[in-house]
Parts: structure tokens; C-alpha cells; sequence
């Protein structure tokens, strides 16, 4: 067993919400992977490995982030307080028309991993235009990306006639596979309302060919089956259903207004579901039924959405909300626990963007995608329960991030780029 | 104007909601007052005064937490996800009758006033039990305090004889008023379910003598009015208008269950209302009709309620929490702007614990109680508008801290206590 990296004196949550704590404990690192996470008593020796003390700290996986634009926090805080319509296009999509080109989606990309790591997320499938630029802005700053090149039935940035859409995939997908441990390449079509069928179906075949995941968003808004030009069912997952994109490589993000039929559907096709509580509230577009989700089985992750809709990308703090708000219409304080929402957050997430066993773990074997969270800080004394990852809040205590086996971030400090420049681009590209 | 101390190149917000971003401002500090704030082109010199740069933050005022439990941070965690009556008869009261003592309050205080200040607030309206500990605590660790003495009919620490509940707060009231300019002393009745009509009817007459506030949780839960010993009216708020206990001194907490004609007569009656969203929704209590009381012009307050059901005393994340999910179940949008939590967490839960005039902004001759926020956290970038300070989170970004005058946190240290030894001793009494 050679060790690369060995964490010591740590608390350690190796399976979140499977497993308690174990205290105090070790993490050992090597080839990039998990070698053996357990109690300090069986804490082998380094080796010409580095060593980490712990001491004070929990380690736990990294949050998996299963739904953001990255480029989009160009938009944070631009246009808030509004109905998904009015947000997307008033304002969004106008933005957008204006601002997105390969610089705007690299640095607001680059500055989107920064605070992804610095708030604990190690993984993020992320949807967009340009997606090269999201894939490469990730790798830099060392954060694991399912990067989704976006499709839409509208000229778009980099795709400017929407009929070479599914081209421009191709071409995305054929980039990114297997050329970057940190990326994995996929496509993201936007929507069954800006999709054609015809597009739909197009690019779902395309990623059933490069065996790659296929996001959507689905079931977003109430509205949202009205806007379908030719609906094939009365709902969007219907309409997807009939379509034949549902299957265990699909990955619908929202799912609101999904009914009981659309549930029994997703699950009998193995589809996941992205839940990003936050958005759906600030936009108003509802809230998804959680419960009813996970009562069938269905794998799930949570996601932040975009910082233009959310306005953060910090998944404690969405951890926070689905647990909380997901008791409060049904009145029932155990709907879901909050140790079900941290393994939602890190292995249930994984699993639901298909990302390789173990991942979301500290299991041997798992990709070596870690956090390390103070639990010296005040809003975390006394520390009687993991819980407290989720009800108190976490993400500014993430003292050191370690993705892939490599040290990103060491003692709050991001290691991998200029973050001031980074800011200092996205202020310019914002025009302040 | 002699200036004691002069914060320039800030941005400054000085009354959240109503007014925009001045930028690049100053705030200058006198007399334990605000002077002047505006922008720097009108920044007085500071004569002998001290200089803070304040270049990349933003000024803006203290936050007020309308309603907690300091002590009862040492529950923190200790019992997640249950409804309120197994969480308050299961967990908290037994661990109470063990673990109160006036040693518990004054530690688990100090943690609690630390929490608070490191995360921007700077007044608490706090009840409790052996309320002089906390209120010590408080003014150690120089945090403004409404600090009302708990009244209950059971025996509890400091009245273990219920018969004399009223005169342990009377001499509570005679202890701390006019005694410290951080501390109000005040009157918290537990609740109708747990006070008889009497103790409640002495309670106010208490309060009324001594012209202090009386806070009471009112309307908690949907069971709470089949709790009521002898209810004169079929709704809490009802009984207690019924026992003429409504008027502009009182503060409820709560106010879940209050309906139409409930949220009519404390509009009536000038009665404020301070509102827990994420202590009602981790218990799943519901949520409080916060447009209606809004729309009615009520004072409203916004409180994190103790750190054991929320769990922690971030008035950030309230904020967020808040403007969220009242825009959820309504499906709109607008419901509660970002803007408005700003207001309601500052100047406008200020009023509502009918602190002095201008408390909760940075006008001439108010109380100088003002917190700086670092703008350059990549999580608030770009900052398109002060929503961020809702919308994203912001706590951890509290670099400064200045109340009644006084410096408290610098540069994210607390310059009061000895918050190590203060964690320490918590730790123990948690037994960890």
C-alpha cells in the first residue's frame, strides 16, 4: 500500500448517513484513490507519503453538485425576485445574447470552481453553450466536471445555426472523452419546450453512442408542457417517455411538476432526478416531491442551479433547505432526515449522474475526492451530531479539499489559480 | 463633530430596503453614535479619531435577532428531526431539569453571543431561564440584548417554586434596567400552554410597571390552543387579546397558526410579531403567514429561535431562508423581495422590539451597531445588488464588527473573549 497522502487525527464520515463518525480517525491517499479510511488505532504508517494532522477537523466526501451553468454567474444577483419567464427572458436570455462568448464562459467558469471548492463540492455536472471552456476552466482549478455541451433549438453561442447543434456536440464529446481524469464529457439538452422533437431525439442518440449521460431540464414550471410545441403526452416526462429518452443515462434536472404517473415512469426507466430546492423557490416555480422521489428508489442528486438563480453555489446551505422545507407542507418533521440529504450531497449524487462506484464515498477504491471541515468554529459547538453539516452552516469551515488525490485547497487557501485575477475578470466582464 | 472612529472607501448601505448603495462612502462614529454616513467626497477629517479602511467591504447595520435561547446552544444537534412537542417534552426538557444551572447559561451564552457577532448581528432579543447569566454573557462579549427573564408555571432553575416566577423577574427587571447601555431587561412568558391566565395577566402588569417589553411564543403549532389550561377564546392570539395582553410592548413569537382575525387584532392592537422560518420548518410548526402580517403593516421581526431547533443562529441564512420559501407556496416571486428581509432584519425588527429610534440603520444619532461585509468573496461576485447579502451567503464574510461604538470582531477576530477557552467550556458541559 503506497501512500501518497495520509490524514490523520481527523474525524471521518466515510459513508454519509450510512456510517457514524469515527473518532478519532484516518484517511490514507494513493494513486489518486482511497487506500483505507478507520479509526487511528489502524492507521498504517506513511511511508514516504505526506502527512496531514487533522486534528479538529472531519473528513468527509466531497459534495457532488448535480445541476449548475457555471458560466452564468456572470448573472448572479443581476435580475432577482422574478418568475422563471420573466427572469429567463427578460433578462437571462438577453444577457446572454450580449455577454457569452469563450472568455466570458472560461473566467466566469474558473470563478464558479473557486467557489465550488471553497464551499466543499469536489464534482459538478454542469450544462451549457461552449462547454469546452467550462471543461477547461474545471481542469485548471482542479474541480471534477461532468462538463454537458448544451443543445437548443435557437442560434446559440458557439452554435449559431441551430441546425449544426447536434454537430457541435459531436464534436464537444469527441474532444473530452477520455483526454482529462477530471472531465467527463456529456450532453445537455436544454429542454423539452426549446427542443424539437427531431432535436430531442437526435441527441439523445448521440449520447447513447458515446455511452456518455444526457441531461434536461424537465418539469421546471407549471407551464412548462403548453410551451412544448408538439407534445406527445400531457406532461414533459410523458413527452420525453414517448420520445424514448428515458433511461438510466438520462438525468432530468427540476421534475416540479412531475405527477404520480411521471414518478412510476422515471423509475421504471432508471432516469435520475437533479432536486435544486433553491431555485425552484426563488423562481417560484414550486417545489419537487422529494419524498414520493426517493420513496420509489429513484436516484438522486441536489443541485445549486445557476449562481444567477440561486445566488450561491454552496451545497451545504441547499442541503439545509431540502431538509427543512421538504418538512414543512407535509408537516412532518422525519420526511427527510438530514442524514439523507448528506448522502444525497455526496454518494446518492454520484450514483446519480452515474459517476464510477464508490465515488461520493471514503471507501477504498473510491476516487480520492475529499473535504476536510473545521469543527472548531463556534456554530458547530457543541458538535453533537453530523447533522450539523447540514443545520448549521458548513461551507465557510471547509479548511482543505483534496480532488483526484490532489491537494486543491489547503487551509481555506485555493492552491490551483489566481483567484483575485479571477475576480478581477469576471468584475470587468460584469462592467464594474 | 468629534469623531471617535471613521470607516471610509466603504460601500455603505445605511437603512437596508429603502436606501441604495453608496459607493465608495464613509461612516463616522462618535459618542457611541453614527455621525454621518455617505459617500466620500463629503468624508469629514477624523481629527484624533481612528481611521478604518474599508475598501472592498460594505457597511451596512447590525442585524437584529428578534427571538432565541442563548443557553440552549448546548442542544445544539442533540435532537434532529422530530416534531415539537417530542423535541420539547422527549429532549429538551429533560435535558434541561440535568443541565441548567447558572453556569451552563453564562458559557452556553457567551458561545451564543459569539456565534452571533461572528456572523453580523448585533442585537439579540433573548428568554430564558437565569436570564442574568445572559445577560452578563452578553454585555462580556458586547452584544446588544433584549434579555427577557423566563416565566413558566412548572419549576424550572431560578424559580423552582412556579409561585414565584413573577417576583424572580420583577427582581430580574429591578437588576438590569438602566445598569448597562447593551442590556434591556425584559419578560418572556414561555407560552399560553405553559403560563395559567393569572401568571400571564401579572406577567404584563410586570412589564407595563417597568415599561419593558413582554415576549411571548404564541401560535406556534397547530395543537397549541387545545394545550390552553383554560382558553377564553378558540385561538391562542385570541386568548391572549382575551387576557388583555396585546399591545405595542408585546412581542409574539411565532405566530404560525394566527389567522385572518388573528393577524387583524395584532394589527389592532400594535402588538409586533417575530418570525422563526427555519425553527418552524426544521419542526415542521408550518409556516407563518408573513405577507399577510406584512401587508398589514405589522412590526415584524425575524429570529433564528435557539441554536437546538434551527441549528444555528445565522441570520443570514434566516434572511434567505425567509424570502424563499414565502415565494414558494404562494408561486410568486415577488411575495417577499430580498430587499425586505434586509429591513426586517435590521431596522424593521429593531422597531419591532421597540428599540430606540434609528436603531438598525446608519443615520445621525443612531446607536452605532454596524457590521462590514468583505465584497471580495468569490461567492459575491459580481455584486449586482445587495440581494447578495441575502442570496448568497454572507455570514463568514462579517469582517468587522462595531457595537454601541465599540469595536467587537476585527478582521474576523473577536476581540472580547477568549473564544477557545469559551468552546472548551461548552464542550464539557456537553460532555464531549
Amino acid at each position: 500500500m503506497k501512500i501518497d497522502l495520509l490524514i490523520t487525527n481527523c474525524a471521518v464520515l466515510p459513508v454519509p448517513g450510512r456510517e457514524t463518525l469515527i473518532t478519532p480517525g484516518f484517511v490514507a491517499i494513493g494513486f489518486s484513490k482511497i487506500l483505507l479510511a478507520g479509526p487511528m488505532a489502524e492507521c498504517p504508517a506513511a511511508g514516504t507519503g505526506t502527512v496531514l494532522d487533522g486534528q479538529g477537523q472531519l473528513a468527509l466526501p466531497g459534495l457532488v453538485n448535480g445541476h449548475c451553468h457555471a458560466p452564468m454567474t456572470l448573472f448572479r444577483g443581476l435580475a432577482d425576485d422574478l418568475d422563471l419567464a420573466t427572469w429567463l427572458y427578460g433578462h437571462i436570455f438577453p444577457a446572454e445574447a450580449r455577454q457569452v462568448n469563450p472568455e466570458m464562459v472560461y473566467w466566469c467558469s474558473k470563478l464558479a470552481a473557486a467557489e465550488m471548492l471553497l464551499s466543499g463540492t469536489t464534482t459538478v455536472a454542469d450544462g451549457y453553450f461552449l462547454e469546452d471552456e467550462v471543461a477547461r476552466a474545471c481542469a485548471e482549478t482542479g474541480l471534477r466536471c461532468v462538463a454537458a455541451q448544451a443543445v437548443i433549438d435557437f442560434p446559440a453561442p458557439g452554435a449559431e445555426d441551430p441546425k449544426r447543434n447536434i454537430e457541435v456536440a459531436a464534436c464537444f464529446l469527441e474532444r473530452w472523452q477520455g483526454r482529462d481524469p477530471l472531465i467527463t464529457p456529456a450532453v445537455f439538452a436544454h429542454s423539452p419546450y426549446t427542443c424539437t422533437n427531431t432535436t430531442l431525439r437526435r441527441a439523445k442518440e448521440l449520447t447513447r453512442k458515446f455511452q456518455v449521460p444526457f441531461f434536461i431540464h424537465a418539469a421546471e414550471t407549471k407551464e412548462e408542457h403548453k410551451q412544448i410545441a408538439e407534445p406527445l403526452a400531457p406532461t414533459p416526462i410523458g413527452h420525453l417517455e414517448a420520445l424514448g429518452i428515458l433511461d438510466r443515462d438520462t438525468v432530468c434536472a427540476h421534475c416540479v411538476w412531475a405527477n404520480e404517473r411521471d414518478l412510476d415512469c422515471l423509475a421504471e426507466r432508471g432516469a435520475s432526478v437533479v432536486t435544486c430546492p433553491q431555485s425552484n423557490a426563488k423562481l417560484a416555480s414550486g417545489q419537487a416531491p422529494l419524498t414520493p422521489l426517493l420513496q420509489r428508489g429513484l436516484r438522486v442528486a441536489l443541485g445549486t442551479d445557476s449562481a444567477a438563480s440561486n445566488n450561491s453555489l454552496d451545497l451545504f446551505r441547499e442541503m439545509d433547505f431540502a431538509a427543512k422545507i421538504h418538512k414543512i407542507n407535509p408537516c412532518n418533521p422525519v420526511a427527510i432526515p438530514a442524514r439523507r440529504l448528506l448522502e444525497i450531497a455526496t454518494w446518492g449524487g454520484a450514483d446519480a449522474l452515474a459517476l464510477g462506484a464508490g465515488q461520493g464515498t471514503l471507501t477504498p477504491g473510491a476516487p480520492a475526492d475529499l473535504i476536510l471541515v473545521d469543527l472548531q468554529q463556534p456554530h458547530l459547538q457543541p458538535f453533537h451530531s453530523p447533522n450539523l453539516l447540514v443545520y448549521s452552516r458548513a461551507a465557510a469551515d471547509v479548511r482543505t479539499v483534496i480532488v483526484n488525490g490532489q491537494l486543491v485547497v489547503a487551509n481555506r487557501k485555493l492552491l490551483t489559480i489566481d483567484l483575485r485575477e479571477t475576480c478581477r475578470q469576471v468584475r470587468k466582464l460584469a462592467g464594474g
